[in-house]
């Protein structure tokens, strides 16, 4: 490579590190109200560095809603003729309990065997770093060779709502020919690889009430009606023990991968085996018969509980009925379900099947759609060729089981596809404890983006 | 009645509702370990009363098990020729959460209509301090009728395990003809009542370990097994919807009410429509068909889930597949049922059914014996007539759904009958928000106990 922005990235490597880490010390949590100031700080950390380095009508964009967190919009619009890309990632991150369980505080960045571990490391604070250095190196070695804008968000991790509403209004400022979406991971270990595709997802939140107040189960017990009896009952007619949604008609629209798409992934380098050791750690996997892993989770809606909260939960021994319990229920949905469709088939189904003597509130907190990007678009051809020489490989081609609602959101509302050039790895914990970010591919990720921005403007 | 006790009772109320409240003061919530040292102050509050009031021997007895919080034993055996009475009473409450449905701090005792809310108003600081008073007023007036021997715990609502190896130890100290328990309900506001059966019990905890980690449900929906819907799979085999606990052989020994005792149920004043409004606040009661809610609630055993700690609990959204969770989980257990059997047919029951993928671990926390007693003994018959005497009326025989093992300890090990007379009400909240006790309950509760001191001696 004979990039001049890359030979800046490499001699200023050191220092982009350093100053990852210290925006991994902002505790920018979005979905807890108590840090909304760090995600205002996250935010305004971004927008300076921007404008450090060059990049112009930088601002931060405050979301509609209550309680939300800002956006970050810059650009650099000097490239005539050249194509324009909409650069996003997300500087709010995930909570970090069970606290206990991480080596080194969560805010503390450390490193430890080539990697650097916080919350956020790699989802998605140090990719949306790669980003912002990519910048540097081209305006710091001559300007950019496309025109750029950026849109940074801080609600990924609790639904998005805010850039939602702003991208559906179609800002001029958001005009561009391709998106450029850094959140996703690769497939193993220096293998180059592009996501083309997303689950969707509805969240939402089950809430049983029972009785009026708490009551003694020695008094009542027999009696009164059991909210979390009432969920077991409900959850268990939700999912069989086999993985199948039983919500009526929930598979109806499910779009299966295609002949070419499933041969592929049989090619990827994968074993089932490997994968229950060393990732999830379960005695042994689950999920529907006759689909592999990987169908199951990029192909196949899933539908999983997170928490029930309510009642007792401290250690020892309360002898309560509590007057109320809920659930939280997420599920995944791929390419041709829509959130809306799911939800009513699901709040229609838990409405009907709700044991007597119970009240059941079915909420929706946030959705999002599934994607599908075609893959011989040429940006995604430019991404190809940039990785090809940065990595010495070929690109494979995946899906992801998680949601990038954005990704549909530019798609339907800004005709933007885009490119899901992300450098995580499969073993990053992400939404875990001991969250990290393989440093190589910090290092070759800067480097790809210069070269897919410069390959993409070719 | 022309006892000088009851008239010194009289005389004295305003004090003994003061002294109460004191009590009620002390957050004495056995459970938390935070609160180990108010546990010791209630205790020693007590001694100090019992001292002050003329008892002897007074002294705390310590626990055998780590965390345990003291007995108080006292006692005044000078009535030669007279029988011993046993009297028993716990100082320990319950949590309080959840804090937000107080309408008033549940360490700061109030009075609205006729009531002193506070935790453990009713259960059981209320109904000691009916006992020491009882004995106060008998001392103060010439010295007690019979020999008193006092034990009062601090762990009754975390299962009694100290109390329980105390007195299988059969200490000398312990020797009596009979016990005083003073920890039940009345049937109904002014009827007097003597409960003569109560449910045993197991408290256990479900603990579901999936993967070794908490994983995103997005990238492992799918293929990662969820703790929550496995215990949703557990616990919905465990009791069906119609309150029918599916654990094979759970109801073999199960001994039913007598055709007079059922008789006797029949015609005392229950409205059911009446309880599930204002007790329940249900929109419908639930629970075995074929069986009264009297019978349902005491003479069936019931399986309860009590909380579901693990996952993601706080406010918004968090799409975590928990490496764990957990389930609360208590039966209620009747005459003839043993905590021994009934826990190895639930513990080999759920470990049958645990769902692929998950490890589960079925824990027993605490147990207690269910039991019945005769109601044609002597002491039994003594406080029907000190009882007829107060509130000018025939006693009704109930039991409780509820559990105190130290009853069942009582027989076994010290051969004692135990007389439960209580004066807590339906409506007192005990183990949920504004717990209360009835102020003239609580007088007449005082003059009872007085006047069934006398005739037990008599």
């Amino acid at each position: 490579m004979s990039s001049a922005a890359v030979a800046f990235a490499r001699e200023n490597h050191a220092r982009f590190l350093d100053e990852l880490k210290s925006l991994l010390r902002i505790p920018s949590i979005s979905t807890l109200p108590e840090h909304a100031g760090d995600c205002r700080k996250a935010a305004e950390t971004l927008a300076a560095e921007f404008r450090r380095i060059g990049m112009e009508n930088v601002r931060l964009v405050e979301t509609a809603h209550e309680g939300g967190h800002p956006m970050v919009y810059a650009d650099w619009l000097h490239a005539a003729g050249k194509p324009t890309v909409l650069v996003y990632g997300h500087y709010d991150v995930q909570p970090v309990d069970p606290i206990d369980e991480w080596l080194s505080p969560p805010f503390e960045p450390t490193e430890r065997d080539g990697n650097v571990y916080a919350r956020g490391a790699v989802d998605d604070k140090g990719q949306v770093w790669m980003q912002v250095k990519a910048l540097e190196s081209l305006l710091a070695t001559g300007g950019l060779p496309l025109n750029v804008r950026v849109l940074l968000e801080g609600e990924e991790e609790v639904g998005g709502e805010g850039i939602a509403e702003y991208v559906a209004s179609k800002p001029a400022d958001l005009k561009a020919d391709f998106a450029l979406v850094s959140d996703t991971e690769m497939f193993a270990p220096d293998l180059p690889t592009l996501c083309v595709g997303l689950r969707g997802m509805i969240y939402t939140e089950l809430e049983v009430k029972g009785a009026k107040t708490d009551l003694h189960s020695g008094m009542y017990g027999g009696a009164a009606p059991n909210p979390f009896m009432a969920l077991a009952h409900i959850l268990a007619k939700l999912k069989d023990e086999n993985g199948r949604i039983l919500i009526p008609g929930f598979y109806d629209d499910v779009l299966p991968p295609s002949k070419e798409e499933l041969a592929a992934w049989r090619s990827l380098p994968f074993d089932e085996e490997h994968y229950r050791q060393t990732e999830v750690g379960s005695k042994t996997l689950v999920g529907e018969e006759g689909y592999s892993v990987l169908e199951r989770t990029w192909a196949r809606p899933t539908l999983e509980v997170h928490g029930m909260p309510g009642g007792f939960t401290g250690a020892g021994a309360k002898t309560v009925i509590p007057a109320k319990a809920l659930a939280k229920v997420s599920m995944r949905l791929v390419p041709n379900m829509t959130p809306a469709k799911a939800f009513e088939q699901y709040k229609a189904y838990v409405e009907k099947i709700a044991p007597a003597g119970v009240d059941v509130t079915v909420r929706l907190i946030h959705q999002g759609d599934a994607c599908l990007i075609p893959v011989n678009n040429k940006y995604i051809q430019a991404s190809v060729r940039a990785m090809h020489e940065v990595w010495g490989k070929d690109t494979v081609f995946i899906r992801s089981g998680g949601s990038i609602p954005i990704v549909g959101d530019f798609d339907r509302h800004l005709g933007l596809s885009s490119v899901m050039m992300g450098f995580g790895l499969p073993d990053d914990n992400l939404h875990a404890p001991n969250e990290k970010f393989n440093l190589k591919n910090f290092r070759l990720g800067i480097e790809s983006l210069i070269r897919f921005l410069e390959e993409a403007a070719a």
